[in-house]
């Protein structure tokens, strides 16, 4: 008998595990639900005895976790006593960092940012001065929030990739300058006191669209970020995919346009989805096409910034080079998004990030069409497209949502044994 | 509440759907084993109680499936009794629709094939002929292998798709000419008598590793099968994952070649590794650099495979022209692969397929520097590639494999209550 076979071996469970993943599975389902639920329509949705029901919801009402909110039924019997989650029950600190900005949220449970800020990402991108920048602004926000620190579980941090799950560092992300192996997680634990947890920024994105995303976030979904690049996280039957090392989702060098130009990281590939979408590159193709006004002589981010959001509009007025620029642009982002859905066949796609905003109306008409007549199922189902509910926050409230994801989510490898 | 809300929630676990869990567990352990396994080792790599593990035991000895094989230990205290998979406790069909070949094989429970026998598939393809002609060759196995009827579990069989799951049906699948929709799963239960399951036939082979792959076969991995085009397998934690509709790894559209030339199915891409993968491509680029002598005017099947055959054999042996046109080839595969491995981040890459085991040792050469080399984990983790150790068989093998899984691996899903 040699070590890989025994480590290979799955784990069983037993009888607190159930109960630990049956109390997860409760909460879950009265989440979900829209107005809470009775302990009647809990037993029928997850399956479990009354009695069960009765002493989990005993559990978690004494964890202040759900409340009782009233009565409902006029029929015959009893009225239902109803069970929802208590905002108010737990609190989680969301950080999400980018190279050029940082955002704070401090989420309920209940998924609601209940306090927020944002600061520019220290210049240098000094890792000390990071992490002393981030523990400072969630002080202030614990502060004027009121929220008691003892109902805080913890931090989340969504990184730029590629992370090392394992050591929870950032290692080698191309866009943080000088950021060779930075132990982050342990740096942000030490600097709030807060029990800290670190995913790679897609990954989180995609905890966020599965915790806050409301009721559709179910099943096998891709959720693509589109901000400095395009990113994916991945739901797959139900929970968040985060690869062998917390590293899938990386899309950036799928080849969508063979005539495209050179990758911007040297890689010497053509045609790469980063390079082919970004901003800058849209902006030029549309002032070469006489759709936009030539930029200043030395332009700064701000008229970068104001180009991109007039291409934008322009197109969805209709202005024919403007409506060629972005349809170019959108039928890469769904040559990679067919990629994608390929391989890992999922049933919707959910697009957010920065830059997603701007075009998110003129690609929901197009790009649906675009996704599915690239995909191998298109006889057997139809792929949905949609923006994110989440708004800008997405990657800050995902980092929330690690720690509630991590403390309260019904994953079926919490019924296994530890090793 | 909401019809969808209600359906998202999921499901809670019991007292009976545990036990079941746990035995799959162990047996699944005594599998993994080498040697098989005495009760307190059992105990300690499952994580359960000398006293379950005592009762699931039996129940497992009274069922056939596992049988005591004598005594171990020399030390103090008694020796220990091993515990061994019964490999005449249960048996499985397995067949591999192909559209030129058809194979079936009887599988016993260790993985091991009891018997075999292969048929160029009925031209024409008329479903009806198939099924006919596989249920004649299943009934013909059985008798010739003496192995009793009722101690076979089932058939299963590996499809092209893409196939509907649900339905059990094959679905528009490109190289079955007339195969719009056909329900293959209840037709070959009806033909043969057998409980019949299917899948399609990468996901067949990623069973087939997981379940008689050796021990390195667990965690993530991906699966690739050289056939007719490039087909995807995905293990992911552990777990083989099917995508929404039962269609993951259609892997054929990625773009590796930007010079490439176009698509053999008419999408109007270039460079497909579909295409750019295709044998009698890579011969014909051969003999234009005078590497191979030409065909002969009009060449058959045996002459293309007589031709392929003498390129890898010229490649092995490094004649430089031989060699240029399979490295190409495999930075296209390694291209592929990248894409594969950047998306879901696995650990170990598996390749298989008629086309894969002549090129095999030219490519597990040169291919697991090209692949890391495309990876963004690069600095974090380093992926094996390794070649199938289930041979030319894998996709038949696999099939059986989907009736030993269905009944016997320990799912995280079977946990959970049905719907």
């Amino acid at each position: 008998m040699t070590e890989p076979r025994q480590h290979a071996a799955r784990r069983g469970t037993n009888l607190p595990r159930m109960g630990d993943f049956n109390l997860t599975v409760i909460l879950d389902a009265i989440r979900r639900s829209e107005n809470g639920l009775s302990r009647v329509e809990l037993a029928r949705i997850v399956g479990l005895s009354p009695q069960t029901i009765s002493n989990i919801s005993r559990r978690l009402l004494d964890q202040k976790l759900i409340v009782e909110a009233g009565k409902e039924g006029s029929g015959p019997g009893k009225p239902r006593t109803i069970l929802r989650l208590n905002p108010a029950g737990m609190y989680a600190v969301g950080v999400h960092l980018d190279p050029s900005i940082v955002t704070v949220v401090l989420l309920d449970l209940v998924g609601a940012v209940v306090a927020k800020d944002a600061f520019a990402t220290p210049e240098g991108h000094r890792p000390d001065e990071v992490v002393a920048a981030i523990a400072e602004c969630v002080e202030a926000l614990l502060a004027s929030s009121g929220v008691p620190r003892e109902l805080v579980a913890g931090a989340g941090v969504a990184a730029p990739g590629p992370i090392d799950l394992v050591r929870g560092a950032v290692v080698g992300a191309p866009l943080l300058r000088g950021w060779g192996d930075v132990p982050l997680q342990a740096m942000l634990q030490t600097a709030t006191g807060l029990e800290t947890v670190m995913d790679k920024d897609v990954t989180a994105v995609a905890v966020a669209e599965t915790w806050a995303g409301g009721p559709e976030a179910s099943g096998s979904f891709a959720v693509f970020y589109l901000g400095t690049g395009l990113g994916c996280g991945l739901v797959l039957g139900g929970e968040v995919y985060r690869g062998s090392s917390g590293n899938a989702g990386e899309i950036g060098h799928i080849i969508v346009d063979p005539d495209g130009p050179e990758c911007f990281d040297g890689c010497g590939l053509r045609g790469t989805i980063g390079t082919v979408l970004e901003p800058v590159r849209l902006l030029a193709q549309a002032i070469s096409l006489g759709a936009l006004p030539p930029l200043p002589a030395e332009p700064t981010a701000a008229d970068f910034h104001t180009g991109f959001l007039r291409l934008c509009a322009l197109a969805d007025e209709g202005q024919p080079a403007a409506v060629g620029v972005l349809r170019e642009a959108a039928r890469s982002m769904a040559h990679a998004a067919g990629v994608v859905g390929n391989l890992v066949d999922v049933e919707r796609m959910v697009f957010g990030g920065p830059y997603w905003e701007p075009v998110a109306a003129f690609c929901l008409r197009v790009m649906p069409d675009m996704v599915n007549g690239r995909l191998a199922t298109g006889g057997i189902h139809r792929v949905e497209l949609a923006g994110t509910s989440l708004g800008q926050d997405v990657g800050a409230v995902g980092g929330a949502c690690l720690v509630l994801e991590r403390a309260l989510a019904p994953r079926a490898d919490r019924l296994l044994l530890d090793a």
